[in-house]
């Protein structure tokens, strides 16, 4: 094989994989916002023929000898299809390892238990959804076993969502802000609490789209290349830098359920909107991993979209939209609304202090889960338990406990973790941009463009050319939780007077 | 090859055809509903590789050998699996005579044209879509030769959209209706003109979304398994006989536009719904031809939705709607405005009488470009001197001109002629129908149940199953059109007194 040629089939290979997910992203999202109800049958079917016959073609001895020969060669390899090779190599060594009808299976079921557990969380039903997560458990564990049969396996499946993340490694992390979090709280909750109850006030669905559609122009979501949908939990598909769309869910009388979500949902699309060109339609299109992408999303969900600078400068939106349901209303009275830290059920719609604690919940359980430590069926109970503990609720139905999520649905297991350091991450990044620019001269004037450019340039613009904890170094030095717990810490005490 | 093992490989052969046909229709369908404007090239991108995987993956040799195989065992196979094998061995040996890279090249090419012809129709500006209509015209000459190079290009063009269709049959068919509609058109223009303004009141797009709604009701559409979007062009995408999505366009100045589009695109997903369970993820799972179904949609939407009692039975309802709008309209001004013959600019927007006329221009300009006798600059010009001839209109730019429609900038010569057809073919089932059952007892009530249940006893539960002309025959007897011309005849006849 010539060097010339191994190059061009090497782009050839990523755009047919960029060809086969866009196909299956376009059935998800059809089958998530717009479908009729009674349509999976079908759509399972396809989904799981498209994923097989690329899972056919990537684990095929044809790629394999390609990305042996280009690795053979990287020193000759510019430095884009070095890394290239590097990520296709990695998954191709991991994906010849899953049998060609476990991946099937796989694919046809998380695509039905999608839809069963959609139903189960709408009848709060557990045991219609268990014998699906029994079996993604199952599938999971012995994924792992393929994945690195010498790592514990919810390593194995850890390194699937961010690459070099531990038990050991998370262990520590949460142990760490459990120390400062958990302690905070209490303080927090003994102080006078936060009036919020206008946030619940009759908030017509119609106008909150409006807010919706302001809040993307205030991020900077070019609406030429992207939409929001509505589904039930909000998610962002991106097919290229020039194409995301993002979705929301409406509350009647909870304005800051979609008003953050969309925020949030913009923060994944804008990273994804901001890999260079040249590395779209290939494997370093999109975010380098789950963690550096809540990273993002929740930098503008919380560092800014919850600060006082950029309460001050969209209130005046936000009540021209809502008039009535605001009249009486401040924007500090605002501000502190959407900051009220009130230990909740659901990780949605969790404040920033609590949210790590809806984190350790899921990850104590998904790490017994796989080590057979926890039984599926004891899920349940279990979930309840550790809600009553870290966050002192009592989960009054399966709907609004353990069915509450979509995730396990999907089949990722070792996913949620990445939620909690994506916000230490990100107070590590504004940490570090403080001392670049001014931050919160222009975002107090609706003006996140050197924001955004600051993330561009440090973290959006590589997409998965560095690794994820490459990434972090690059954008704001070694990693170090403390600057989360600290940022939390200062913003808490602040907010309730500690 | 054992028998078991070649039809255990067909079955699987057509379900990876419904893989990637679902793939590209989910991406199609996005690309034409809620994607965000400037987003095709990764679009385009993704269908040109997924269709060019399908048409490699459907050309191989394998695929070849086993339907050798199995036409060598037709006598052994089941009647379905035999029909298979037929319609599956002629595609396939049409497809293998088309290589591989022109195909590819087409569908990348109808997929840009398809944006642009949009664009070009928004800015009225031919001259920007006519490199692409050259090309599409040049593709659809050079793969006539390779469906048939025995035949007239356009003979083998036609075939590909009502098999057995031949310019020679065609000629004598529009010539018939030539002599009859022509003259009845005269008749009835020299008749006082109905009066139809009230349609063109303002109604509001929000309140034809609850019409479209009530009338998906009464044709009988599950809201679980079929949805309505909105489109500039509408139509119906199938996924199969459980998921059925139609599209319609809303114009806030003309009530009747989208009221019947509805109702026609309707008609089509109602063939597709009703079509065997058995055939579903099969080739034989659609209907069987595009004259076919232009058949069933124009039944519902003109012969049975522009009749008196079917206007009778929904009006209630509409005025419901639109109480003010049509306050002073009685239900037989309403029936008679919506059959109101007057020739017009618009295909879509055509009534019933003058509908053919705009086939035949297009019919004529197709057959000409094919054979080269005219070329793609002129067709503005030719265009507008067949309205001038045959509806005696004056063409006033190209966005109502030969920018119309989608077909051309979709790849699709040879499809208008269908039109025409189909609702030749539904007068005659129409006749037929009220042998056997009584039609306007139940419509006068709203109620199509038996309607429905008829067509689908003799027409929609074939699906593929009968080739077009057996279809007709089984329904109807032998096709002839001058049932069709005493149809409108009739019908015109009594609504404008001649």
């Amino acid at each position: 094989m010539e060097l010339n040629e191994a190059l061009h089939r090497l782009k050839e290979l990523q755009e047919r994989q960029y060809a086969y997910g866009a196909g299956l992203n376009a059935l998800n999202l059809d089958g998530d916002t717009v479908a009729p109800r009674d349509t999976n049958e079908g759509r399972a079917l396809a989904m799981s023929i498209l994923a097989g016959d690329w899972h056919r073609q990537f684990t095929s001895p044809e790629t394999g000898e390609l990305l042996n020969f280009l690795t053979e060669h990287q020193a000759e390899l510019p430095a884009t299809e070095r890394r290239q090779t590097e990520v296709l190599k990695r998954d191709y060594d991991k994906s010849t390892r899953i049998p060609q009808e476990e991946f099937v299976a796989f694919q046809r079921l998380t695509s039905e238990a999608n839809d069963i557990w959609k139903r189960a969380k709408e009848s709060s039903d557990f045991a219609m959804f268990q014998p699906y997560l029994e079996k993604i458990v199952a599938y999971n564990i012995r994924f792992a076993a393929y994945y690195d049969p010498n790592k514990l396996p919810y390593d194995a499946l850890l390194d699937e969502y961010e690459r070099g993340a531990t038990t050991a490694y998370l262990d520590d992390f949460f142990s760490a802000l459990r120390k400062r979090v958990v302690p905070l709280l209490q303080a927090v909750r003994e102080r006078p609490q936060i009036e919020d109850s206008f946030l619940h006030r009759r908030y017509p669905v119609e106008d909150q789209r409006k807010l919706s559609d302001y809040l993307m122009s205030v991020m900077g979501m070019d609406r030429n290349h992207s939409t929001i949908g509505e589904t039930e939990h909000p998610f962002t598909l991106t097919f290229n830098n020039k194409d995301a769309r993002i979705t929301t869910h409406y509350y009647e009388n909870d304005l800051a359920s979609s008003m953050f979500s969309v925020i949030h949902e913009s923060g994944h699309a804008t990273y994804d909107m901001g890999v260079r060109d040249e590395y779209q339609y290939t494997c370093l299109a999109n975010g380098v991993s789950m963690g550096i992408h809540e990273s993002q999303s929740r930098f503008y969900e919380n560092l800014i979209g919850r600060s006082r600078p950029f309460i001050e400068a969209i209130y005046p939106k936000v009540r021209e939209i809502f008039p009535e349901q605001l009249a009486d209303i401040s924007s500090e009275q605002f501000w502190r609304a959407v900051n009220k830290a009130q230990p909740g059920l659901i990780r949605t719609e969790a404040d920033e202090l609590t949210y790590p604690l809806h984190i350790m919940v899921r990850y104590e359980i998904e790490k017994r889960l796989i080590d057979g430590s926890l039984k599926v069926a004891d899920v349940p109970a279990e979930w309840n338990r550790l809600y009553k503990e870290y966050l002192g609720v009592d989960v009054p139905d399966d709907a609004r406990g353990c069915l509450q999520d979509v995730h396990w649905a999907g089949g990722s297991i070792g996913y949620f973790p990445t939620y909690a350091l994506g916000s230490a991450y990100g107070a590590q990044m504004l940490q570090r941009m403080e001392q670049d620019i001014d931050v919160w001269g222009p975002v107090g004037r609706g003006d996140l463009t050197q924001v955004t450019a600051w993330l561009r340039d440090k973290v959006h613009q590589y997409g998965g050319f560095l690794e994820p904890a490459d990434v972090v170094r690059n954008a704001c030095g070694t990693f170090d939780p403390n600057v989360y717990a600290e940022y939390l810490e200062k913003k808490f005490s602040a907010l309730y007077g500690l």
